[in-house]
């Protein structure tokens, strides 16, 4: 297998968004399942693109469908702490975008995970991949990787 | 059938707690789906005891276990949107609790939907029911309905 | 507080529905969460009114929005064991359906649980409750409460 | 980007797991969220321990945790049809297993979306990584890649 991922420090983000955690989130081993934090993902970036004015589900001529995503787990979270999820955009394609997303425990420095996800933009009709619009690409610009 | 609910004012519940929304709270139609709200009152309740220091999932002898619940629904909340749930002890029995539970768009006057959740407590191992613990007592009654 | 309700039997049902759980149904108590229950009402009503094709929830004229719903718990339910959700049709009115829900550990005679979901047909633009189509009614009347 | 990856074969998985879609399953966009999937993958893997008398959730001194999971889309699926989940361990490390998993819509030959767990192996109440037991280690290698 190759080498794990290791944690990353809240520098490598550019846009942070605070969650409230749930009972449901922990597990029978009580702390928060490996699957919840793929719900986080979801949320950070369609929160952002929704408060961003870009995306509204119901309606937009463009959405994004998810073609990949992964998670590395470094340190356990659980019920009731908050967390925060860091974004930055790694890389902005023709067609798609892929986002890099840190999990902290609130206020802590380093992930206690770290995942990407990749949305392919689509027109919400055909399904059919778009080239990313130019409003979407000024806003995510300015959450991207710094050069 | 009995006549519905109908929504419910702040004052009519004790404590409060914000939770952020996901994006997968929202179903197909474009709201929250009717589920969701349940795990919201599981994360008010458990989130208080738990803040209270009268409930540790893993290790607390007494345990709630859940013997009836129910919501009615009055108005559509969606993701991002905050909510606000509301907390009051409608009864508190010898081994069982039942709270009422308002559901708030963040800020609103009156409940988006109102819901009830009963507790039995009971010992972790055995699992049945115990007297409700003095300190739980004590602390359930600052969050009861006024007299 | 009123009297609980008691376990029922599978007579009292007309339709089933087999449901295989999920590792996270079962919260940090080791038995399926109090909420995973609703989530499995909403698939017994909806599967059966999409594959009786009276319901398509991306393009319907009608569809039916959740006002209030409930369960009482009676025994638990773990992964990885299936369970049976038992339908019934207890109110029929001119605007919204009642439905009873029977959750039965598989094979088993009495219900671990039995809930309530009443939905309210609306058409899907404006969401305004309208008449329980006939299409709609004439499917329901089969799984009605024989007289 | 790294090119993306491709649909596989049933015969590429060893064991297959069927199982029912949920109402909640399906996002606003009228498909299975991406988040769905990896419930299914903790239930296929976890389910498929259990089964075998390897991981009793409550009391097993050998648990998995997760470190690391990833997951290629390639086809949507939607409520309420079933799926297959194909597992196969594609590597038996010394505390680690990594487990390779198919999602197929119930009867396709090739996978809607594949993805890759990653459980170490920890003792329950340290939560320190062990070696993988003997009886999981001959189970394992049952639904191992053929070399």
């Amino acid at each position: 297998m190759k080498p794990r991922a290791t944690p990353r420090p809240r520098s490598d983000f550019r846009v942070f968004r605070r969650i409230s955690t749930r009972w449901a989130d922990n597990d029978v081993y009580g702390h928060v399942n490996n699957v919840t934090y793929y719900g986080w993902f979801d949320t950070a970036v369609n929160g952002f693109l929704v408060e961003k004015g870009l995306l509204d589900p119901g309606t937009s001529d463009a959405i994004g469908l998810v073609v990949e995503t992964g998670c590395s787990y470094f340190a356990p979270l659980s019920f009731p702490e908050d967390v925060d999820l860091g974004l930055v955009v790694a890389n902005l394609g023709r067609t798609s975008v892929r986002y890099e997303i840190g999990v902290f425990a609130a206020n802590a420095g380093e992930t206690a995970a770290t995942g990407h996800f990749v949305h392919v933009l689509v027109d919400r009709i055909a399904r059919r991949p778009i080239a990313v619009p130019d409003n979407w690409q000024a806003v995510l610009e300015t959450i991207a990787l710094r050069g």
